[in-house]
């Protein structure tokens, strides 16, 4: 299959074949030349999908909340792809497993497919093949395309906060040290959901997060959407079918007030950025040779300072 | 103060006065030009630190224990920096405090500087700040800089794993969504620090360590560094003096077999690298004018593709 033709194989994906989905991925995140022809041939047919991102804090239940939406979408007839942003080795580049596992009984269904992203560590590049993997579902034809990350970590966050729909999920109770990350993402959030609602002191976190938004709702302006903050448990199933209709009516909204533009634009600038970083990247870590090894060597010795070399490095990479 | 001039700012930087350190910082995460040359200057004046990277996830511990870690630095004179990667707000732009507030009694103290590194989410730029503040702690004479990041994110990684000696923190009895976060960055410890060693299931995280690292251990190279796998309590000092005797026994190490050199290498490669990206994101991200934004469009209008688009922003950057 190796040599199995470039058109092809993008026939392939348009076709939604799973196993060519899946290699296309694979071959995606080497992020080599042929992958790179392959991707742009594939970008022309992408722009369908309704891209939702899915994040949360360790603990906030968003793995089993993402499991139990994809099973909403496909009760409706909806294919559905999710991206999932994993915290794994930076050396092994395997995705743990973990969550994944869970979803096992949702692999068999071909209106679904899970791709688990391994952080990439010093490789780098994360970013930008989460960004392709999406694109690959959109032009496979999913209708709609999760991207599950972790709320922590610049890549993860500039990943999900360009989806158009960005939903953060809470849990009831965590501690003081995951309340700190939780800060950090809930600006971003479209729709606010908070899981585990069987629990007594889920109240408690709709009251406060209710709160939250309450304070930051701009007066004058009907045409704004009001992030809703809703509550949910996996368990009894509680709120599931609303959230997938509120997450459709974000949409709706987008398409309808013409905001759909900016967030595929910024999704877009995302993309073309984390493929640049990706380029410089490769171009230089871990180069033993000529030019961008001497750069390195120039600034151990401090004939060189790191702003200087940094210019320089950009420089040769355009003269590759 | 505005109108200082460049070369006297360098110097109180250099002699060690915290509130020029503190502008310093200020000014190297804009990213201007000015801070740039200062940076620059600063550079010279660095390689003495020993720099340690210190992580963990939400729950460890590692908050309390670099503050710990610091008042026993100070016990025995030394002056110590601390580079906090705190996860935040991507708007604000400010730091959540939480954990710092909790180090105020060390902030009397003029042997012992704590920077808070918000995450600066679609601005960027995190890691490459953070290794700025690394330098300037360094050139201002700091004996050793900590940095502090949770054990999650791409840029988080990356800087904590390029540091010379490199800390993990693991608590005991963390749920199983913060487990498989900890995976990601076992592999990158030189030192394992299981913290609050008072509770009964400590024991059981020590082992569990232990036997992970002796799968790891390659025979028949001597003179390679075991990694050790400590106890300790913030509560009762247990073991805190035992952790930095270790430090500066890696640090000893590296010295002596000369891998300090390639420590320093590979820190300065990801400093290089950080400097680039930084300087690709701040010329294209939110720029409505001409160029940039017309390549956007051009990928809206799927004229282009994003991967051409990004080699066009590459050069575009050169042109400047």
């Amino acid at each position: 299959m190796a040599g199995m033709l470039q058109s092809e194989m993008v026939r392939e994906v348009l076709e939604g074949r799973v196993r060519s989905i899946a290699r296309m991925m694979s071959r995606a995140e080497t992020g080599k030349a042929e992958a790179r022809g392959q991707m742009a041939e594939l970008y022309r047919h992408t722009g369908r999908a309704h891209v939702v991102g899915l994040t949360g804090v360790p603990g906030s239940g968003k793995s089993t909340m993402v499991q139990v939406l994809a099973k909403t979408y496909r009760g409706s007839g909806r294919k559905v792809g999710i991206v999932a942003i994993d915290p794994s080795s930076p050396f092994s580049g395997g995705a743990i497993l973990g969550d994944r596992v869970r979803m096992s009984d949702l692999t068999s269904d071909p209106g679904v497919f899970i791709r688990s992203m391994a952080t990439r560590g010093a490789l780098g590049g994360l970013a930008r093949a989460s960004l392709d993997a999406v694109d690959i579902l959109d032009a496979a034809g999913f209708d709609v395309v999760v991207v599950e990350t972790v709320g922590v970590g610049q890549d993860e966050v500039d990943v999900v906060q360009v989806a158009q729909t960005v939903v953060v999920v809470s849990a009831p109770g965590l501690g003081d040290d995951i309340q700190a990350i939780k800060a950090g993402i809930l600006e971003i959030a479209d729709i606010h959901v908070v899981s585990k609602c069987d629990r007594s002191d889920a109240n408690k976190t709709l009251t406060d997060l209710r709160g939250m938004m309450a304070l930051g709702v701009r007066a004058g302006d009907p045409a704004a959407w009001k992030v809703p903050v809703m509550g949910t448990s996996a368990e009894s199933g509680e709120g599931i079918e609303e959230l997938v209709a509120t997450i459709d009516s974000h949409r709706a909204h987008l398409d309808e007030t013409g905001a759909i533009e900016a967030r595929r634009r910024r999704l877009l600038e995302m993309r073309i950025l984390k493929i640049a970083e990706d380029i410089v990247r490769s171009r230089f870590v871990g180069r033993r040779d000529g030019e961008m090894s001497g750069l390195v060597d120039r600034v151990m010795t401090r004939d060189l300072d790191p702003y200087s070399a940094a210019v320089d490095l950009l420089s040769a990479i355009n003269r590759d």
